[in-house]
């Protein structure tokens, strides 16, 4: 087991890597306060890793558990309020602990009901997916949807800890897989061009789930994250060169509607679509942009935006965006390869032709 | 105009109290960054201000109303979600701020949307009714209800300044009025004696509104509340001492249907009952119990809780409190007239015979 710890002040925690994790009761022991445990999960992981959990936990602790559908499109605040009711059905109090068994969905969910629940209350998060491992369980940004955006409703709240167990990766569909290793692309394109070199020398170790390579591949990456979130917790500056590719992927998740889409896929054509703008900048060359898509397609995921969606609607979709500042839209781009920069020093007519139309 | 300070480090804030705050361009210009302002009432209270506010902000800004339907049954997740809809309507960012233009229903909504809107952006309030002005401005407690149990999901959120106007206490129905000095009288029965004693003098005065008076009253129940507050923002210990009346008041207004009693109407009968528990466990005198009944019924409020609710249903309402703790009711009680105390060490029977039944 490998252990990195986030170094966030009176709220720094260990992210444990690993296998069997899951079913590991002293280190669940090791964070919990108090006695109330709520597990919430969803339809897809809860049959094969709930039981482990809720067997880790037995003896000590009244735990209760809520089993929310499986998908993006569930992570609105109604899907969140039956959290809420699970919580206040069971009258569980300000030293509660909340167990996030699941992918970003229940984590982001999962967090903000433990961020907004009394004010505030522990989690740990137990993140059964490539993507959930290497990104979102790390750097305590907890949320939900709203129609007219992504993650548009939620807070910063550290949990107590993160559980990433890699045997959990052997039971991910490949489409998962593939939308998890964008995430780890994206690593590397911000500002890690060694580990980027290591993934193109890889990327088919990983895609055929070899287990040494998937786990340095969520060391590193939460090694890069847990660098930036420590040294800018709430995105003042730094941590927004997090969202390279998310901006254009965002806008097509929300516009092809949440679930259409993986917010992986999303990522990959998204970082392929800042590697192009960067391109027409002159920021980077194009082989840089070729080596961009190459990697993403190889990871098995798409590197151009839906057709159907649009150059207008696109630059619509993108103005919500949480980097927009006084109405003046900032994006994640390349000056040099593996050289992210937040800017909103581009030329809009080239931004039309990356977006299309 | 009197200015008071919030002393929380980074997140100090000033309460000015004074007349014709609302209108006021110079106060909101000290404290607006961006460009975007979201102004957030009610429909009772914004054909009577809201003219001046946008009077105010005229000029340099961008500003939105969002008007929203008046009383506690509306503090809920989904007329939460109409200030997000409008922030995301309006493409409003993360430099944008909001302003609370009412009650503490108001206020507390408009606190937490801004806590949430992209996690975390400004707010400024304008409370507009005693209530508001004496206790939920200040504090950085925000929150919606669920249908089992008040202020159940929320944050804490400090806003950047509060304008309490007292000139808006001449539209405040006499009702609320008396709501408002529920909160005044519990600063004097917390640990403020004197206050105890100006308030037995001067309540006649309070009732009638003179604004000498009010004013004062207003800035005692800051100084006071702030003072709390600054010591533990979080409430780790000494804050759950303002829940005086709180729970009971809680317990009242969830079952009897939220807006049917007023929060404050809960608070008043709420102190009694927890003077007569202080009482029957022997920690303050006959008389005490009889100066507090006494200078509730004076302000124009209740002094028992209402008969139809009974005492299981009561207690059972009562176990979903914020300050309970795995599993154990603690209560804010008097031991010595003006000197409250969190404890869990009163007796069960004895509760049950101030809840009745």
């Amino acid at each position: 087991m490998r252990i990195l710890t986030v170094d966030l002040g009176d709220r720094a925690y260990p992210i444990y890597i690993g296998t069997d994790l899951i079913g590991d009761a002293e280190l669940y022991r090791r964070h919990i306060g108090g006695r109330q445990v709520m597990v919430v999960s969803n339809e897809t992981v809860a049959p094969l890793y709930l039981d482990r959990v809720l067997h880790a936990l037995g003896g000590g602790y009244r735990v209760e558990t809520v089993i929310l559908p499986d998908g993006e499109q569930y992570k609105t605040l109604e899907v969140l309020n039956r959290i809420y009711d699970a919580l206040l059905g069971a009258r569980f109090d300000r030293r509660c602990t909340l167990v996030a068994l699941g992918g970003g969905v229940i984590g982001d969910m999962t967090g903000f009901a433990a961020a907004s629940y009394q004010r505030g209350v522990n989690f740990i998060q137990v993140p059964t997916t490539l993507l959930s491992q290497v990104d979102s369980s790390v750097g305590g940004k907890t949320g939900v949807n709203h129609p007219l955006g992504k993650n548009m409703i939620g807070a910063f709240h550290q949990p107590l800890a993160v559980l990433a167990d890699t045997g959990s990766l052997d039971t991910l569909p490949d489409r998962e897989l593939s939308a998890g290793l964008a995430e780890v692309i994206k690593y590397g394109l911000i500002n890690d061009a060694e580990f980027f070199a290591w993934l193109e020398a890889n990327m088919d170790a990983l895609v055929a789930r070899d287990r040494d390579a998937l786990a340095y591949a969520i060391e590193r990456s939460c090694t890069d994250k847990a660098r930036v979130v420590a040294a800018d917790e709430k995105e003042a500056g730094q941590r927004a060169l997090l969202n390279l590719g998310h901006t254009f992927g965002h806008a097509i998740e929300t516009g092809m509607g949440y679930g259409a889409w993986l917010h992986g896929e999303g990522v990959g054509a998204g970082m392929c679509m800042a590697a192009d703008l960067s391109h027409r900048m002159g920021w980077i060359g194009v082989d840089d942009l070729a080596r961009t898509n190459a990697l993403v397609a190889r990871a098995g995921l798409p590197t151009t935006p839906p057709a159907e969606l649009g150059g207008d609607r696109f630059l619509d979709l993108m103005a919500v965006d949480k980097k927009v500042l006084d109405g003046q839209l900032r994006l994640v781009l390349m000056k040099g390869m593996c050289q992210a920069v937040v800017t909103a020093d581009f030329d809009a007519d080239k931004l039309r032709e990356t977006v299309g139309g």
